[in-house]
C-alpha cells in the first residue's frame, strides 16, 4: 500500500509545486529522507531513561527492551551532566535524581551490562562532557569486543542550546566548539556509524519557543557547528552526514508535522545551496523526536495518554527517524515502569494498529499541512536572517538575542494560558476537583551516599601515577589545538574519574559565566 | 486559520480532481457537509451512557454534563430494546445490565429528570420499539412545558441493521419498516429536529465487516429505507434530510477518515442522481460515530486510551458531527465513572489541544488520503450494485447474502490475528505477564426485583380501563394502515407500559423467526 498509489495525485499537481514537495527520499525531502520510509523499516523506539545507580538504570534499560524497545536512551543525572563526581560538594542531594549518575568505567560497565553494543543504538543526553560520556562509552564496546566500527548512537554534544535553553554548560563557548568539532573529527575517522551531534531544538521548544523559532534557532545553531567545522578544516560532505537533529513533538498535530517537514526542506537547501555540500546525505535532516513534557499536566494525569499518543503521531506523520514518548507521570515524578511501559506501548500502537506506517508521508499533500509547512519555512527563514545579521548563532546568543525571543514567546504563551485563550484540559477548562492519585517513583535517598564511596573506592584502587600522568598529558593537550578525544580515552582506560577530566579543562578553560 | 489558506493548493489542482472533491460544504461534501465546519462549532460529544435504573443513570448523565458533555446518549437495557417489561420471564439477569431499564412513562421521566428537553440534544440507541421510546421521550418535553418543535436528537430506528448484525429485532421486516416509516412522517411533520433514523454501520463494523462493506451495506439499507418511505407516498425532500448515519471508527486512521469522505461523496450522489433530490439538505450525509468497541483489548487496558485517541482523530478527520469515545475498560465492564471521565476528557483534549479543530478538513487533499476515498468508494459501490441486482437490501439480507459476506470478514480477521499477520498489541504481541487490574464496574444485583415491583405498581395505580381502551384502539389501526405514532403517544399517556405497547403489535403482526 501507499506510495505506489499516492503518486498518481501526485504526478496530477502543477510542476512547481510537485518540485517544492518532492518525491519522498528526493531533495529537498519535505516528505522523508528515504523513499520507502516506515515500509522499510519503523523509526526507532527509543525512550529517554536513567535514575539512581548504573545498575537499577540497567534494569530499566532491560525492561523495556524486553518489552519490545528497539533502541537505547540515557539520562544522566546532573553532576554527570556538570561533569562533577558523585563526591563533589555541589552533587549534594541531585546525585541519581533527573537521571543515572556514572563517573567511572565501571559505572559505564555496569549501565550496559548484558546488553551487547553491536546490537542496540545508544543516545547519550550529554553536552558539555559530551567527549567523555562517548569515549567510556567506546572502552566498554572495546571490552565486549565490539569493534568500534559497528558501534552506533548519538550524543547530544549541542553546547550552543545549553547556553540558550538547558543550561547545563562549563565552559566557555570557544573551547566548548572545540570540544564539539574534536567529537565530528574523531569519529568520523574511528566511529562512523555514529552520529556526533544531535542538534536539538527540543529544550528550545521546551523554554517556551513557537514552532517557527524552534525551527529557526536549531538550524542556526547547526549552521554554526558546520563553520567551525569548515573552520577546523573539516572535510563538509565527510562530517555533514552524521549530523542529526532533535526536536519535540507538542500538541498541534499538523503544525507539528508541518514543523518538521519545513526544517528538512530548509536544511536541505542551506546544506546544498549555502555550503555546497555534494554528498546527498549531507543534505538529510535526520532527527529523534520527544514528545514535549512542558505540555503535560500534573492535574488528570492519565489524560496525558491521550496527549503523547497525538504528539507521537505528528512526528510520524513527519518522519521522525526515531522517537521518545513521554510517561503520564512525567509532570509528578520519574516515569514508574507500568508509565514507561504504557509510553512504549503507544509507540507499538501506533506502529502496528494505527495504519500510519502503511504509507509513505501519510498526510503529505494536505492542503491544510503543505500550507502550514510553507508558512512555517517563511517564519524560520526570516529568523534565520535575523540571526545572520546579528553575525550567526554564537554571536546572537551573545548578544541575548535568542534568549530574549524565547522568553517572550513563553510569555505570550503563559498569558494566553491564563486568559483562558489557550485551553489546557484539567488546567484551565475541564477542571476537576476530585484528582486521581496516580503512584510515584521515590529515588533512594541513599544512593548519594553509596556512590560517593564507590567513587572513592575507584580512586583508592587504582594506579595513581598511572592517572596523574594521563590526565598531565590531557592539561597539555587542551592548551594546544590537537583532537582531546584519543587523550581523554587514555584517562579513562587509566580510571581517571568525569570529574577529573572534565575538572582538567575547567583549569585550563575556566568556567563559563553567564552575562559575563 | 484553516480554509483561507487552503484554498490557495486547492484552487492549483486540476479541474475534474477539484470537482470530484468539492469544497467543503459543497456538493459531493467530500470535505465535509458545511463549509467552515468545526471553525463554526464542533462536533457534539455525545457519550452513550445508560446501567440499572432511571435514577442511576439520570445521574451518570449529570455527571457527564457537567464534565463538559454537550450531548446525551441513552442506552438502553435488552429487555427495552425487545420491547419487554423488567417483569417478563425472558428478563430476568438482563434488566439494567447492559443500558437504563424503561418501562414507563414514569421511567422516562426520572431518566430525564432535571434534564432541560430544549437544551440538550438526545440520542437513544432503540429499534424495534424506536417508535415508543421516542414517543415517550416526546411526552416528557411536553411535561416540562418544551415544545416539540424545540426537541432535538435521534433515534437509532435502522431495523434492517439488526436482522444482519444487532439481534435485537421484534417484529418481521415488513410491519417493521412501517414503524419506521411511520416515524419519518410523524415526525417530519411534528419533530421537525428531530433525526428519525441513524442508519448504522456501527454494528455492521462491529460484526467483523471491512471499512468497505460497512459503507456500503450501511447506504444499500439507506436506499432501502428511501424506498420505503416513498412507496409509503412520503415526500422526498421533506423527509430525507432528517436521515442521520451512525459510522464507527476503527484503528486505522487514514483509511477510517477516508471511509467518511467516501460516504458522504456516495451518499450525495445517490440522494441527487439516483433519487433525484433537489434540497442539498437531501444530499448530505450527517454522522455520529463510535469508536470500536472491538477494537480494545481487556489485556494492559490502559492502552485503549491511546487507541481511542486514534480512533477519535480518524471521526474527526473524517468530519463527524458527533462522537462517543469508549472508555478504556469497556472490554472488563460497564465504564466506571473515572473512565467515562478520562473518555470525555479525550475528545476535549481532541478539540481544544490538538489543532485539528483549526482546520476545514485538515488531512483533505492528502495523496494517501484522497487515493483511499476513491478506493473505498470504488470497493463500497460494486458491493452496492452485487446489491441491487439481489433486488436490494431487505431482498439480499433475506437471502443470506450480506451476512455471509459480514461473517466470511469476519473470518479473515480472526484469521490475521492468529497467523500474526494483523498485530493487536498486548493480545498476540508485546504480551505482558503482569496483567495491570482496574477497577471494575459492578450492577446492582437487586436491580432487576425493584424495577419488576416499580412496575408491576405502576400498572395497578392506573385507570385500567382507560389503558385497555387505548391499546385497542392501537391493536386496531395496527390491523389497518394508518400511522401507528398517535396511538403509541395516547397509549402511553394512558399508562400503558412499554411491554404492553410492544405486545399489542407482537398480536397482531407475530414475531420474527430468524432463517424462517
Amino acid at each position: 500500500m501507499g506510495e505506489e498509489h499516492s503518486d498518481g495525485l501526485f504526478e496530477k499537481l502543477p510542476e512547481g509545486y510537485r518540485e517544492k514537495l518532492g518525491r519522498p527520499g528526493e531533495y529537498p525531502f519535505t516528505r522523508g529522507v528515504y523513499p520507502r520510509m516506515y515500509l522499510d523499516r519503523l523509526w526507532t523506539m527509543r525512550q529517554y531513561a536513567g535514575f539512581g545507580s548504573a545498575e537499577e538504570t540497567n534494569a530499566r534499560f532491560r525492561y523495556l527492551l524486553e518489552k519490545g524497545q528497539t533502541g537505547l536512551s540515557v539520562a544522566f543525572d546532573l553532576p554527570t551532566q556538570l561533569g562533577l563526581d558523585p563526591d563533589h560538594p555541589l552533587a549534594v542531594g541531585e546525585v541519581g535524581r533527573v537521571g543515572v549518575s556514572i563517573a567511572t568505567l565501571d559505572d559505564m560497565r555496569r549501565l550496559f551490562d548484558q546488553i551487547p553494543l553491536e546490537r542496540v543504538t545508544t543516545s547519550m543526553t550529554i553536552n558539555a562532557p559530551a567527549m567523555m560520556l562517548l569515549a567510556m562509552y567506546l572502552l566498554v564496546a572495546e571490552e565486549q569486543g565490539v569493534s568500534w566500527h559497528d558501534v552506533g548512537g548519538t550524543i547530544q554534544n549541542d553546547i550552543l542550546k545549553e547556553y540558550v535553553a538547558r543550561g547545563t554548560y562549563i565552559y566557555p563557548p570557544a573551547p566548548s566548539m572545540r570540544l564539539v568539532t574534536d567529537v565530528f573529527e574523531f569519529a568520523s575517522e574511528n566511529v562512523p556509524r555514529w552520529n556526533t551531534i544531535s542538534i536539538s531544538g527540543y529544550h528550545i521548544r521546551e523554554a517556551g519557543a513557537t514552532a517557527a523559532q524552534e525551527i529557526a534557532f536549531t538550524l542556526a545553531n547547526a549552521k554554526a557547528y558546520v563553520r567551525a567545522a569548515l573552520e577546523r578544516g573539516l572535510e563538509l560532505d565527510r562530517f555533514a552526514p552524521r549530523l542529526s537533529f532533535f526536536f519535540a513533538a507538542h500538541n498541534d498535530v499538523f503544525e507539528e508535522a508541518a514543523k518538521f517537514r519545513a526544517a528538512r526542506r530548509m536544511w536541505a537547501r542551506i546544506m546544498k545551496e549555502e555550503f555546497g555540500a555534494q554528498n546527498p546525505k549531507s543534505w538529510m535532516l535526520r532527527f529523534h523526536t520527544q514528545t514535549g513534557g512542558s505540555t503535560l499536566t500534573a492535574q488528570q494525569p492519565l489524560n496525558n495518554i491521550v496527549r503523547v499518543a497525538y504528539q507521537a503521531l505528528a512526528a510520524v506523520l513527519g518522519g521522525t527517524q526515531s522517537l521518545h514518548t513521554n510517561a503520564y507521570d512525567e509532570a509528578l515524578g520519574l516515569p514508574t515502569e507500568e508509565s514507561a511501559l504504557i509510553a512504549l506501548r503507544t509507540q507499538q500502537i501506533l506502529a502496528y494498529e494505527s495504519g500510519i506506517t502503511r504509507a509513505v508521508d501519510a498526510a503529505g499533500g494536505s492542503f491544510y499541512l503543505e500550507h502550514l509547512t510553507e508558512e512555517l519555512e517563511a517564519q524560520a527563514s526570516q529568523i534565520i536572517e535575523q540571526i545572520e545579521t546579528l553575525g550567526g548563532a554564537p554571536a546572537a546568543i551573545e548578544k541575548g538575542f535568542v534568549q530574549k525571543e524565547i522568553e517572550e514567546s513563553a510569555w505570550r504563551y503563559q498569558r494566553e494560558i491564563e486568559e483562558g485563550k489557550r485551553v489546557i484540559v484539567g488546567l484551565n477548562r475541564f477542571v476537576s476537583e476530585e484528582e486521581t492519585s496516580v503512584p510515584v517513583m521515590r529515588i533512594d535517598p541513599e544512593v548519594g551516599r553509596r556512590r560517593a564511596e564507590e567513587v572513592q573506592r575507584y580512586r583508592e584502587e587504582r594506579n595513581a601515577e598511572a592517572t596523574r600522568e594521563a590526565l598531565a598529558k590531557l592539561r597539555g593537550a587542551a592548551r594546544g589545538s590537537e583532537n582531546l578525544f584519543p587523550y581523554v580515552l587514555e584517562a579513562f582506560r587509566e580510571r581517571a574519574t568525569l570529574g577529573e577530566v572534565a575538572g582538567v579543562l575547567r583549569e585550563v578553560w575556566g568556567e563559563y559565566q553567564p552575562g559575563g
